[in-house]
């Protein structure tokens, strides 16, 4: 089973990274003038650099879940988005005034390889270009659908969410100075935002664009959140137990940032524990569908006791 | 009528700085977890600073020209959102690594008054809020305007338009050493994306939150174009021409970087020659609402003989 999930995600992050390289081409599309050569390759050395790609294909699989009429082209678009929002949110998390990273997934970060400005303008292009491809008919027929994608997106990306959480989490390392070292719901409520708020956009948005009922949403919408969760759970845990070369960045860092992680406050047992509760949890949810969801719950298994 | 124009711009300003405002308290809206203090209060100071507001003020005047029943009430979302584009886009400019600018409207940039992580985050929270307000029902009842919208500012945003410029005008200070200096084709293209596309999406914006037909659209996207040319070339004549204390920030930067602008290239009696040319085309663009368009017309002549 877990092979076959790997066999899965691999063959979806394959078919993404096609995906996404055909919307980093250098010609310009209706409405733009020109795409500058620094800056496209910028952008493509930070999106087309492997990685699992969870978050596209957790939107591919509720999709097809709720619409087998969905294929990975139907819902390329979309897939491609949130990827490029991701994508964009390690560029820039990435830079020296942020994380100070100079590897990421095996590889030089975009500022080591292009300079601090190219990699500003190469999240800033990445970001934009995720609502490009939301907003455009080619995602999807229905502009209901996709404007309610594109606030989905925005709203787990923005203030109240991803950018906030980050915001939140350079304060748990005390660089201004004027804050408190978060306590347990701190710590949970700066992942929530940081992490969480974007694997539940993609499990929102993939809801949506299998024409999921209001109900429908609200239990892909608790299925992400609690994905995101475990997420976040493992990476503390890799953190901790990992080794430079498996991850392909550096690791043991939140520890030399002295930052709160839930495995330095609740220790590793009762981690792997809450992840086990979750993973059950992510797994009821799924009923319904019964094997149909096999992939699905398979997902919630790799996000909990993932490796990488 | 330049009185009276300016006027109307200021009312405008202080409508649009109420707008903006409650579009930043720490209250977190549907869909977002929490609104951290020191990320909002860094967004607040670079988008209620003042300035012109020209973008969504033009935004405003084509929407209530082609439809009357229209108000700055309910324009406001929308004109809300491609300012806090435009407000994000001098974030980020002015960073170290970009542009390194410590004065911007009299006030210190966000990195100086913050710090330069608080500064990267802020820009990309107003960049996806700006996404955020467009996509939201408050902004329209028809989804297909709300996308088409969202569609609009992001191909004019992104690697194609103003992020693209950004691009280009960082290479023709010869920062990356490998790009000869623009000629005056390469100069027109990069204005025309650094400041030109966003210009023409506030106009195309307006025409279709005023109901335009394609026609309609079309007209204003060409009176865009004009209105953003005239801008750039007007900043190029300010940055040779005003003082630091007229700008409020610092100026006579293009020959410091040795950039080639078009006065450089040109002269200042030909750009100025050029200027009168593009005020009477954006004019004639006009003429079918007669004197209901004295507004829009005076505005390009602000655009064009402007002094700040």
């Amino acid at each position: 089973m877990t092979a076959a999930f790997e066999t899965a995600l691999s063959n979806f992050a394959s078919a993404l990274e096609a995906g996404l390289a055909v919307r980093l081409e250098p010609v310009p599309r209706p409405g733009e003038i020109a795409r500058p050569a620094r800056l496209l390759a910028a952008m493509r050395h930070a999106v087309l650099a492997g990685g699992k790609r969870l978050r596209p294909f957790l939107l591919t699989e509720v999709a097809r879940l709720l619409d087998p009429r969905q294929t990975i082209d139907t819902l390329m678009p979309a897939a491609a988005a949130i990827e490029c929002l991701h994508c964009y949110s390690l560029v820039h998390d990435d830079l020296p005034a942020m994380d100070d990273d100079t590897l990421r997934r095996g590889r030089p970060t975009v500022h080591v390889a292009y300079d601090e400005a190219t990699a500003i303008l190469a999240g800033d292009g990445l970001l934009t270009l995720a609502f490009d491809l939301l907003a455009d008919p080619a995602c999807h027929t229905d502009p209901t659908i996709r404007a309610a994608l594109v606030l989905d997106l925005a709203r787990a990306g923005g203030l109240g969410g991803m950018v906030g959480g980050q915001m939140l989490d350079l304060a748990a390392e005390g660089r201004f100075g004027d804050e408190a070292a978060p306590d347990e719901a701190g710590i949970r409520k700066l992942q929530a935002m940081k992490t969480g708020a974007l694997i539940r956009a993609a499990t929102v948005m993939g809801a949506r664009l299998g024409g999921a009922t209001e109900d429908e949403v609200r239990r892909f919408a608790h299925f992400g959140e609690i994905l995101g969760l475990a997420f976040q759970l493992a990476d503390d845990l890799l953190d901790v137990t990992a080794t430079e070369s498996e991850m392909g960045k550096a690791v043991a860092k939140d520890a030399a940032h002295g930052k709160g992680t839930l495995v330095a406050r609740l220790g590793i047992d009762a981690v792997r524990a809450e992840l086990d509760r979750l993973v059950a949890e992510a797994t009821d949810l799924l009923a319904p569908w019964g094997t149909r969801s096999e992939t699905l719950a398979a997902a919630a298994r790799f996000v909990a006791e993932r490796r990488r």
